[in-house]
């Protein structure tokens, strides 16, 4: 008989699952259950098709249906898994019970809503899901204020998206911009790029009530109100964990849940993968979410293979992640100054605005670049990077950097490639490392 | 008395060292002979002046002779070194005699011309100092058949810049393009990306003549004549080591100055550093000359610092190099495959066209990336990447993964970012070594 895999989920995680579990077993009978009604879609693509960068929202579909079935995988769309026995190996949903040898959970997160009078109005929404984007999207068509509770990256681009559509768009951000991502510092070039954009940025006030009858007509920060059309909830996600905890696994302190290096959850043979786990921060050696679609996919691609037979292990989570807002780009790696003090850490930082291109060559800009190193190491451990365009890349320089331990000092003399038209003599990276790695220097004499 | 230290050269590695020497040693007395009677200037941004990308040759200069001021840096431009008695510790120069206690010789390289008839005439050039770049875009002013003989980043650049003046431009290619630096493929996309441009491709024969009275009128190609205002002999450089071979210094096996990793040469309290000293090749551990101006300026830095009390060790030399070619970036690190087997290993090679974006969001294009392993390590040995831009950006990556011996399957599973509008949920690079760690993957089984 042919190994039975099951996979909960279909996203990214759930798919990278299916199709490395595919590629490990080419016999074995693999079903993928996913509550969502659509194919496998891009969650990243969603506020640009509320812009109108994209089409519609079947244009960011990953995976199609044909796609599954050409790989010889059972997708369930639209079925949600009702329980699970673990000791009978068999899954429960709303479309039947399917017998497994081994599962693999990708049950993601799911948007956090704070509890607050009129969050169940019409008009206030979170955006985590396809059937999420497309109910804002109907709702932005009427014009008006929108309102964006948060300052995550979801939050600036949902925000910048209502933006084109032609909203009067205000972010309320509790304390500041992609807080969990970038210091002070360049949160505030990334405020007043919102500005900038037209933008309202109300900061230092939570949001703390909704107005309206049916429908919000407000929103209540710091004892104001302010006119609200639709009003939407950025305020962070949760790893939805429900069918793992019923099913008792071991869930880890962040709520995630907890799996070795292998993605193998407490129960032998049950896998997770993605925003429903907890990974390890390759840094700071300790337990955190990542969020991530890119962790999620090469996570499920783990979970997926391991189901099947592998014995491969998950990759360092180092947190690389990149946004573009208006113009700029803003990208990040590592730890930001108050994680790495949290972590025990004793950073020494530098900011530098550095030409990209040679200052006789005409057309380049700026890159700001931000490095933390620690002290005792020297060793690059965090990295923010905001440019008009190739921040993505430089953060993927630098996240290289950090999981091989490189110094200041040798990442400063690193043999990056240079040529007018195309990169300054250093690196913006580069010069930031030299500015880090004169300080040990000095501190030294 | 105060440290004395004589820097022959004042190009990037010179003026580098200089500057080092001073920040090493505040009070040492630096003096900087220079054979041209410029200030120190980008030798790479010459083709983008006879381009008319920059204005003019002014504008290129790095450091001017008040910066070297400023730096209490002598600086003697115009100046020719005719000796160097290394017993009694002194440079005899056009301009009088400058005792040392420590020397850094950076005096660079020099065009190489093959020996053919009527190579002296008037208009046949060499693209290599300041005076030569003026002289070519005062003849190419008049417009007519310009011949660039060869296929190095300098003979493509001056092609292109040609190409801009208005003149009709033939390149003569006796292998093929860019062929130290890429493998066939990518010479080919290289090759086809030059005649889109408007320039004509001689490939597969060498130049054997120049014909002319006082003035080239036709150059000799494969026993055609055609017909030529302007030629300009790219074919290749070579280490300026007279002054260094009438020291008495040790050369390498390469024609360049040896030095140790401290870029200390044969005698003692005499440095060198840039074209003219031999590195070696990081991935082959083997002698090589890089020429690139990157390197210079890192070993100028040690050199410098080194002739002033320090005991840096110079950096690893991968040879990262990245050059612009109408609309697109050619970038390559570490070794070709014509290397790669020179030097005895036995690779596996990739090659893709990845979008830079993902396919559902609009603007991307394709990055041609080609990635060499060690068959025994799986360890990436040489990266090669074609790209509408970014290609710097991506060979930035590539150089460290190179530099830390990262697998095939540690590329692929690399933290990298992405966005929709940034890059897609792989970085090309990510995916082609994806490719390689698939096939390593398969071998085993």
């Amino acid at each position: 008989m042919e190994r039975r895999i099951v996979i909960v989920g279909a996203g990214s995680a759930g798919a990278s699952a299916a199709f490395a579990a595919r590629k490990q077993d080419r016999k074995a009978e693999i079903t993928c259950i996913n509550a969502e009604p659509h194919p496998t879609y891009s969650r990243c693509a969603l506020p640009f098709v509320i812009g109108g960068q994209i089409d519609t929202f079947d244009t960011p579909t990953v995976f199609n249906f044909n796609f599954y079935k050409s790989q010889k995988i059972e997708i369930l769309p639209g079925t949600r898994v009702e329980s699970v026995d673990t000791q009978g190996r068999c899954v429960r949903t709303s479309g039947g019970e399917f017998e497994y040898a081994s599962l693999v959970l990708a049950t993601g997160g799911r948007a956090k809503v704070p509890d607050m009078p009129g969050s169940g109005l019409d008009g206030v929404f979170v955006l985590r899901s396809r059937d999420d984007g497309a109910s804002i999207l109907e709702c932005a068509q009427a014009g008006g204020n929108a309102v964006i509770n948060g300052a995550s990256f979801i939050a600036l681009e949902a925000a910048e998206a209502l933006k084109h559509r032609g909203m009067n768009v205000t972010c309320v951000i509790r304390s500041r911009a992609l807080r969990s991502m970038v210091d002070q510092q360049f949160s505030k070039i990334v405020e007043e790029k919102l500005v900038h954009g037209g933008i309202q940025v109300l900061k230092g006030s939570a949001m703390s009530a909704l107005i309206g009858e049916e429908k919000v007509t407000g929103a209540v920060v710091a004892e104001n109100e302010i006119p609200a059309d639709m009003v939407i909830m950025c305020t962070g996600t949760a790893p939805d964990v429900e069918l793992a905890k019923s099913m008792g696994l071991e869930i880890g302190s962040t709520g995630g849940v907890r799996v070795n290096e292998h993605m193998e959850t407490s129960a032998a043979g049950i896998y997770a993968a993605g925003d429903c786990v907890e990974s390890e921060c390759f840094v700071r050696k300790a337990p955190v979410l990542s969020g991530l679609g890119t962790i999620a996919t090469r996570q499920g691609m783990v979970a997926g293979a391991n189901a099947a037979g592998a014995r491969l292990k998950a990759p360092p989570v180092l947190g690389a992640s990149v946004m573009k807002l208006f113009d700029i780009e803003i990208g990040a790696v590592g730890l930001t100054e108050d994680f790495s003090k949290g972590a025990g850490f004793d950073v020494a930082v530098v900011a530098v605005k550095y030409p990209t291109h040679p200052h006789y060559y005409p057309g380049g800009s700026e890159a700001h670049v931000r490095l933390l190193a620690d002290k005792k190491t020297e060793r690059i451990i965090g990295a923010q990077v905001i440019a008009q365009s190739g921040a993505a890349q430089r953060v993927d320089t630098l996240s290289l950097a950090i999981l091989k331990g490189m110094t200041a000092g040798e990442l400063h003399m690193a043999d990056f490639c240079y040529s007018p038209p195309c990169q300054d003599i250093w690196a913006a990276q580069a010069a930031a490392a030299g500015g880090l790695a004169r300080r040990f220097e000095r501190a030294k004499r």
